[in-house]
């Protein structure tokens, strides 16, 4: 096992694909902004958020790694969801 | 009502509050992460997203509004969760 100095913030963002429906977001928007009047909210979606902290010597290679893990142990569904990787800070 | 000319994508995540356990975090970590074989991974924590496109006219007025929102129809539970509000781009 290499060591590695860094620590970094991961961010996955997994949602239904753009052109899917968001049942989710549509209920929050209609049933709970809309009736409390806030009409300026013109759209809402839905999705998960998981925060990793991982340990790698650049930001590049915690998002590649992050980017593998998430195909490879199928944490999400490529064919329903599309899924953003983003390292913080 | 007002015209707002411009539209600002809004993010809301809320997650546990930090001192509070995370079951969803800590199962992906450990049953599926380090299980796969991802040891860099050190922590996971798991939150909800809400993106939401709002018509005003700055960022500060976006973000204000959408923090208000989540105050006022309790999109969270202050006593456990905490909630983040970013403007995007």
């Amino acid at each position: 096992m290499q060591m590695s100095p860094h620590s970094y913030t991961v961010e996955v963002i997994v949602e239904n694909k753009p052109l899917a429906r968001d049942p989710e977001g549509e209920t929050i928007q209609n049933n709970l902004i809309l009736k409390g009047g806030y009409k300026q909210v013109t759209n809402v979606r839905a999705g998960k958020l998981l925060r990793m902290s991982v340990n790698t010597d650049t930001p590049d290679q915690a998002r590649d790694l992050v980017k593998k893990l998430c195909d490879d142990l199928r944490i999400y569904n490529p064919a329903a969801h599309d899924c953003q990787v983003r390292v913080i800070g």
